[in-house]
């Protein structure tokens, strides 16, 4: 499981979770998490979601911190375990005030998160953003890291090492029990 | 997604983990998790995990909350990712002084819970407790509901209706998405 | 497993055996199977056996009773299997002067249906188009449910409610066999 | 898919669905269906589906026309959904007055077969029976293939054909079609 | 496993990969390896192997021995395996002075062959080429079969007849033996 | 992929195929290959493969190089392409007078090595092993690594080395390809 934090900003359009683009943009290879901070747009062309594109939602935040994760099997369940084990993951990093509801974060009645879990054709990927700053004008309530005082980078570091570790004990996990009848 | 709170006392030997369980005992059929309360001590032939039975482990306490969880897949990584779903579920229930550590539930430096998670001929199991009772006279520091003031049936029905709520969102996720490049 | 019967006439030219096309046309999300009635005319560029393409079979039909399955899960080989089942049903459903053979469905010598398995890159999925008229200056001898005097309504709402409920008694008849050695 | 079609007389008594009986018994390797007749006198520790063991079912026949089909792969649906597909060819062969219900042939009210699909630790297996002749005495209604005059060698070498192009024809299936978006 | 040779010169350019290809061409339907000869030129869009495309790297050769391998399971580790098969038998056809690392036949220091696994939507394939002759002008070292006297017709038909062998005994292999506790 | 040669004399008699051998042995955990020196004797009830049941073969050494592995999947085909792929890099580790057939290997007419592939509940598992010193006194003529001249330390090195490094070479290959239509 590799980690990779990469620096400057990257504006997420929904292209990032195509397959092999973490190898495609900084050559890390395998199973791997990757972090970033830039704006959110996403066109209705390359939204996964059908929920989403049946209500023509707009989906865009100015700036998040978002997580891209590959996995090199093609079960989608499988993706969106992983998916919500990353939500909790988040959650324990930003503590107390923050409340998981699936693989949506919210901070009392403020949605602080989007996320989506799909399928390449080599690969499953999820998609997790976290808002940094709060978008005005929208019709869901919403907040932002900046509300609890919490750094981006920090959070980032945190959320890579933490999802990495856990990965890895699951792997460690089902390497160490026999079968029962 | 049954869900099932079995009424009386029903102490935890191992046994509860082997397949088709819920239904032979319950009659409840198909995907399912059962609470119970009830004591645990599992011999040394009924340990599954190896890393228990190399360090020759005790694995005992007086009274536990106890969830069994079958799904009729076969695969040991799934069933893993949803043990931790299923941990980072109880440790929401009862709230903010909770931490989880993988698979691990703690209070402080007190170990709240055990849990393994194992394969069947015909499915996936997990078993999840939670000390009720602080054991005494152990190597390892323990914490229970008791010091939380936790009611041990309340917490069964918060994390029953939890988890198959999330499981059944889960199912919801993956039909929902198109596939990506 | 969902049932729906698609009132009003949809034409079939193999745009609907693509991925969610329940969902995003009807809102029928999940395992699901749909009927409708219209006509049947599938471009080159949307066959998908390409025994059809290589032998440049024309595809058409005035009327036909449509059935659309979708699964998620990726096995074709277990599509085609729930693909022979469904014709089984139909067959069942018409009743006795129908035969099968295979996934095809013949009146004496005439060929009373068309069907296709394939996968999309999220689940599994199955046409199965049945005359309602028979189509006169094709290379093929025909038969229609109006030859039989069935009435394509009719015969929809019995392929459906059966269907789901064989997909459900599958479903529980896994859900309660131990393994043997 | 070989079949295979045993002479003389073998007794059914719950131990010929176990892995590999096929080629330990009769040298017939790979994927495989064979019949033979004989009794049918299942003790409890042998039974398979645990409703039986539920309700303390008694399943016995003084002679039955067994099939038993072994497939090297380890997916319970896919089994059972084969089961679905072999009761389907025993109807077809059997004609017009005999009635599936999921696994299961009717005669009127008269139950003809008894059926089961399950998992050994390296394939899938099948057993289904049907009657030769009528058991008296028994709580369930039944029917044989003497009460519809049909021969069970006949019957056999029928089943045994189909099932073998079915399995064959679904692989030839799989191999033709391409995907779609 | 069906093996077909070519006759007549066909160049690879990267669409050979694509599914059903065996088919579409020349009537070759289910799990099959096809060899022909030709040249070899894969314009960037038609690269599979990112490494290469980040590379920039030129694919091309005059005159190939090509191998396509296609397998209608969506097991991409499945297919590396056997495409490493497929290198170790082209090795031992060749025979001593040729030498295998991964996917790759080396003479000395001089690259004698190219090859990639990857999915279609339907299948896995596998493009294993062998130079004929040695191209100049290129970066790497190269190697051809007329540096080593061998006949490419006599290698394609030595190639077909031993992978078509071992992959039906590694099927044989795998429905011979019991489990293991 | 861990790799572990066993100092001091082991024996093989069967039940190191059994899963976590490694794991309750050596504490090694995980996918795993491990060699070892010792006798092979394999009592009737702990033979694997039904072909030497169903001919009541002995198989015994007085003196073998044994390799076990172990691989965290329940896929047996793929269990079988690493035996081959194992086989074919003993055959080159010992260098150009060796032969492969399928899983054997010999030396002119004398056969040098026996070989299984199986499952486990949790895994899968391979044995393979290279006669070191030659039986007499059996019907089937045999070779050792003493007739080869080679050592037999030197060859486990090798073969340990090998076979990590092609299985995380094969892992490499399928995180670094895209899909093809």
């Amino acid at each position: 499981m590799k980690t990779h934090l990469a620096p400057g900003r990257v504006d997420y359009d929904g292209t990032q979770i195509h397959s092999l683009w973490a190898y495609r943009t900084f050559g890390v290879q395998g199973d791997s998490i990757v972090a970033f901070q830039g704006g959110c747009e996403i066109p209705f062309d390359n939204m996964v979601d059908l929920e989403d594109v049946r209500a023509r939602s707009r989906i865009a935040s100015p700036l998040m911190l978002h997580f891209i994760c590959e996995h090199f099997d093609l079960d989608l369940e499988k993706a969106v375990l992983r998916q919500r084990l990353l939500a909790a993951i988040v959650r324990d990093v930003l503590g107390g005030q923050v409340r998981r509801e699936g693989d949506d974060l919210f901070v009392g009645a403020g949605k602080l998160s989007i996320s989506i879990a799909t399928l390449t054709p080599v690969s499953s990927k999820i998609h997790f953003g976290v808002n940094v700053e709060r978008e005005l004008h929208v019709d869901v309530e919403t907040r932002g890291l900046r509300d609890l005082g919490a750094d981006p980078t920090e959070v980032a570091r945190g959320v890579l090492a933490q999802y990495a570790a856990q990965i890895d004990g699951i792997h460690d996990a089902r390497t160490r029990v026999r079968g029962v009848p």
